[in-house]
């Protein structure tokens, strides 16, 4: 952990790859995740400066039943896919998905270039992640499951 | 609110001036801050953009007992101050304030053009705020007090 306040990213490891069962998590293999908010010390919120490579998604499409979710694009282009349909992220744009609004979110690079932005959710207690595209869910005990509750 | 789950900060009101007991707030009076999680209907978290003139202060110097705090510089350059003295933060940079870490915070913008960053906060409960330079604190109740108690 920084032992000052301030926190240069560069010097922050990134973490790639998934945790999402395979072959699931194939599509957001080029994804790479540096947590400046656990690096700083906070417990309360976690903050993801993550870097999206052409062609990658940000996650599988999913929304929160207790946490909050904001985005705020740095660099590039991405592709914010909900019910809605597409819009564009440009540099400067951010996105917002409150807790419990069941509408499934992810981000798309489908430009040529790394896309990089700032990825904010809260841990407030008894969350779990719902992907209506995958036979997936994540209950509230953070265990992966099955759409029929299995576990993975 | 938004409608749609993207936001682009420039269509956003910027509230400027404070709330501080005068003459407390002068130095922070030339600052603007855009709630862009707010208006894209987050709850949990607070997520502004916020806009520091040359000569102006993001805050009185303070910390809080129980929420988190992160700031990522965007534009400009600003000049943290806390018990360990002064850094530097330019664009890409970022900072930490735990909760509970008695080390008062703020930043002030010593350069000759504005500065831009993204300021995040939890919104647990119980929350105080202390001012180590200032005859200011704020209790959990959200009241503007003396050092002494009384309110302002």
């Amino acid at each position: 952990m920084a032992s000052l306040p301030v926190l240069d990213p560069a010097t922050v490891a990134e973490r790639t790859g998934t945790a999402y069962p395979a072959p699931l998590g194939e599509p957001c293999r080029n994804r790479g995740k540096r947590a400046l908010g656990n690096e700083l010390g906070l417990t309360l919120f976690g903050v993801n400066l993550t870097r999206i490579e052409p062609g990658a998604w940000s996650a599988l499409r999913h929304w929160h039943t207790r946490q909050d979710e904001f985005v705020y694009v740095l660099e590039g282009e991405l592709v914010l896919v909900t019910d809605a349909g597409e819009q564009t992220l440009r540099p400067g744009m951010a996105a917002g998905f409150p807790a419990g609004k069941a509408d499934g979110h992810h981000l798309i690079n489908r430009s040529t270039r790394p896309a990089l932005y700032l990825e904010v959710g809260d841990r407030g207690p008894d969350d779990e992640v719902h992907y209506p595209d995958a036979d997936l869910f994540v209950s509230s005990d953070f265990v992966m499951r099955h759409k029929s509750g299995e576990p993975y």
